[in-house]
Order: structure tokens, then sequence, then C-alpha cells
């Protein structure tokens, strides 16, 4: 049970988590902090938070445990500005989808406090953002992944994994190395990929009429090409020593496939998407 | 209503097409064929078809509507085994995914009788195949695109038509090569990016964890990768000369995001994911 829960951004994820906390009764008060105050304000109507401060350095006084919820672009300000009234019984933790920048931030920003900042994120989200997605079951049965330094504070660990425990989620804990590696490779190459085909197809002569001519498969697809755009340039940009490299393999794949539609290569096109196809259903059919 | 309709491929395609005749009550009788007879058998105890037919000659016989709901990679044999059984009166249509070349084997091996011929493509699938996967709704309110030669029989038009429409589709009519830089687009290049990437993520060295870190986003954009591998193949093979340019723009669009990460333009990352956004949701959002 956390006695005091500072909540800095109340949107998707960081509204999704007040709601699962308060559903499992696992947090006395929750007080949020948003750079906008209309956004506090609904995310207070909408039973997410119990009160808004309008100062960082409010929302995180008498706090047990704080959680930054903010893009990826914010991280840095928010943290900075945080620094100087951290107390040492506070326990921080973060949702961003890349943990290398988070991690040496929190060392220069936090200096010797820097033990008890324990990065974190869920693997779990839709294309929506905002208070108004939120919802108290995204994280059930969903990965979150912690990051926690060698040199981190046992206990706050402990912390930080049984809250999102109480939240639904199973939680593992990753090297910020191995983490960055694996989203860029499951969910940042994808969403590139994704808005890159809407993007192309936006610039074509058809379209105004393209889509039209789009089947589920493709409105699947391209779902994440719904994702948030200037969130999405942070994650870019602060995850490319990950992104790029697989991003170049990708390309080199690509090309070899296009080479075997060009060369009407049968078996090699076959082997490949066999490959994929056995590759996926091995891991989503009994999901279906 | 048509009397008697001769189904050669009874899949999801084809029997799902089926099902739809059937309960809208335009089939009196629905006669199936497939190279494997368990397939029949399958598709005659789930009521996709009335008999089962055991060559594509006693299929067709005395039939009013021929659809051939074959992959690509079959739709040459089965036209050059039905043609010498085709008689004046029947119209023949088809489901393949790649009009131009099926456009062209229906001139060559139905000379005359290739009037009556009109080729077809439902925009709408899962990626599941086989008749388990037919389902009596999967074309209420999906186009149909057909593509009449200009010297069509313009009664074998309406009658294809009427079909459609009464399983549910709207039906529109395009070029064959409209059609197929249209798919190539929206389609076929999707399936290509998705088969790409799970097949990459396989060969990488955390093969077996990866998709463990992979969440709804992933799922529903890599969803198409599980589709028929063979069938993916003949498409990209007969429908290259329309996917090898949108490929290659694709991988042009691809390499200006790669140079951007690199040298962190966050401004031309921003306008390319707003773009995306804009159409996709415009198209896509009143569906959620």
């Amino acid at each position: 049970m956390i006695k005091r829960l500072a909540l800095i951004g109340t949107g998707l994820i960081g509204g999704s988590l007040a709601l699962a906390l308060k559903s499992a009764n696992y947090a006395e008060h929750i007080v949020g902090y948003n750079l906008d105050l209309t956004v506090s304000e609904q995310a207070k109507s909408r039973g997410i938070i119990d009160s808004i401060a309008e100062t960082i350095p409010e929302t995180i006084q008498s706090a047990n445990v704080i959680v930054l919820a903010v893009p990826m672009g914010a991280m840095a300000s928010v943290m900075t500005t945080l620094a100087p009234h951290l107390t040492n019984d506070m326990v921080l933790t973060d949702v961003g989808s890349v943990k290398t920048c988070v991690a040496q931030v929190a060392e220069q920003v936090l200096q010797a406090k820097h033990v008890r900042f324990i990065p974190g994120h869920p693997i779990a989200g839709t294309e929506q953002s905002g208070p108004a997605a939120a919802l108290a079951t995204l994280y059930q049965q969903q990965r979150v992944v912690l990051t926690p330094g060698e040199d981190a504070d046992q206990q706050a660990v402990t912390i930080i994994e049984a809250m999102w425990q109480a939240a639904g989620a199973e939680v593992v804990r990753l090297s910020v190395a191995q983490h960055d590696a694996m989203l860029a490779a499951t969910s940042h190459l994808p969403h590139i990929l994704a808005f890159n085909l809407v993007s192309l197809l936006a610039q074509g002569p058809d379209a105004d009429d393209v889509l039209n001519y789009a089947a589920g498969g493709f409105r699947d697809f391209s779902r994440i090409a719904s994702s948030h755009p200037a969130m999405w340039r942070d994650i870019c940009l602060t995850n490319r020593e990950a992104i790029l490299p697989i991003l170049a393999d990708y390309q080199q794949q690509l090309t070899h496939i296009q080479t075997a539609i060009e060369q009407q290569q049968g078996e090699a096109l076959l082997t490949l998407f066999e490959q994929a196809k056995q590759m996926r259903d091995a891991r989503f059919l009994a999901e279906k």
C-alpha cells in the first residue's frame, strides 16, 4: 500500500497506473501534476487523481513514491526541477520507453539520490493518449521491465516491483542496454515502419482514395501510425543507438526481398515468409 | 438468385462468399471442388457447399456462375482445365488479389469466352485460411473490386455485381492497373514489411525471448505476418510490376528517416509522423 503517490503526467500510461492502483486499493492518495492544468482537471474528474498540484515541488511534497509518466523529451527537465526537493525517504520511478538516457540523466541530476530512482517501463499501451484513454486494466498480465542499476537501493526496487504487481503486471528485470535493444526491435522499429508507410501513401497521387481500398489487415498494421507524433520523435532520437543497427538490418533484408521479387526467386520468399509465420504463430496464436 | 454456383476453392475467401450467399438465400445449390478432397468434406460439413465434385469439369457442369477462389499460383492451371468445358451461358469470376495476370491468362486460355469472365477481388480477409476460417459476415460493408475488360459482357458484369451485393459488399469498378497499384500499396507492401520484421527477429540472438517484450501494438502490426506463406509468395511474384516501384519508394523514404535519426533532425521526423497520423485517423478513427 502506498500512502501518498505523486504522479507527474496523468495521461494514458500514468493515468492507467493510477486507475489500476485505485481499483486494487493500493494507493491511499494520488496527487497529480501536468504542465497543462486542464489535463489535471480531466484526470481528477475521471478519478485518476485525488488532488491537483500546480508545481512539481508541490506535487512531490510528502510523497512516498513518485512516478514520472511524461514523454521522453520532458524527462530531463522534470527530473532537474524535482531533484532539489527529493528527500531520502522518497522512491522515484519512471515509465519512459527508452532507459539508457533516463538512467544517465538520473545519475547526473539526482547525484547520490539516484540509488532510489528505479527506472521502469510498462510494455503496454494503445495508440491513444491523454487521461481520457486511461484504462484500469491496461497492465493486467502485461510485462513491466525494471532496469535498476547495480548500486540501486533494494528496498526501493521492491517497492516499485510491488506497485506494478498490484496494478496486475508481471515484473521482469533487464539491463538498460538489453531493454533498449528489445524495445527498438519490437516497438520502435515497427512504429517507424508503420509511420513510413502511411506517410508515403499520404503523398501519393491517389492519397484521397487509396485507404478506401485498405482492409482489416492494413487497419491493424497501421494502427500504431496513429500514435502520438512528438512522443515518437523523442523515442527515435533518444534510442537512436539501439534503433539504427536494427533499422539497418531491416533495410538490408528488405533489399533481399526486393531482389527475390525482381528475380522471381519464389523459394527465397517462401522460406522467409514461413519463418515469420512460424515465429508469430508460436507467440500469439494462443491469444487469439 | 443463382441457381447453381460452382465454387472452385472453398477456403476463407470462397467459403465466406458461399456462407454469405446461403444466408441471403441467393444460391440454390453450391457445388464445391478442392484439390484435396478432405477440404471439400470440411466445407460440406460446415454447410459451405451442398455437394462435392471430384474434378473441375464435373464441378462446372450445368453451373450458372463459376467462382475461382484458388491461390494466385493455381489460377492459370485451373482456368486451363476448365476452359474446354465452359459453355456460353456460364459466367466466370475469380477472387485473386492480383488482376493483371489473371486477365492476361483468361484472354489466352478462354479465348472468345473471356468476355464472360469478370475478374473480381474482395478487399477483405483475415490472416487465417481454410474452410474453418470462413465467415458469413466477412464481406459485410467491405469493398469488392471488379475489373471487367472493355469488351466484357455487360450482363455478366451485372450478375457478378449482384452476387457480391447479395453477400453484403459494396462493388466498385477499377481498371486492372489501378487495382493492382492500389493493392500493392495497401496490402502487398504491408504484408512484405510485416513478414520482413518478424523474420528478422526470428534470426536474432534473442529470438526465443524477444516477442515476450512485444505488446499489443506489435501484435496488431504483425498479424498479417501470420498469413499463408505460399499465397503471399504467389502474390509477390504475380504483382511484381506494381510492387517493385512502391517498395523502392518505401525504401527511399525509410533511408530519409534513418538519416533524420542519425543526424537528430527532430523536425523532419515530426512532420512525417504527423502526416501519417493525420491520414490514418481521417480514414479509421470513426471505425474505432
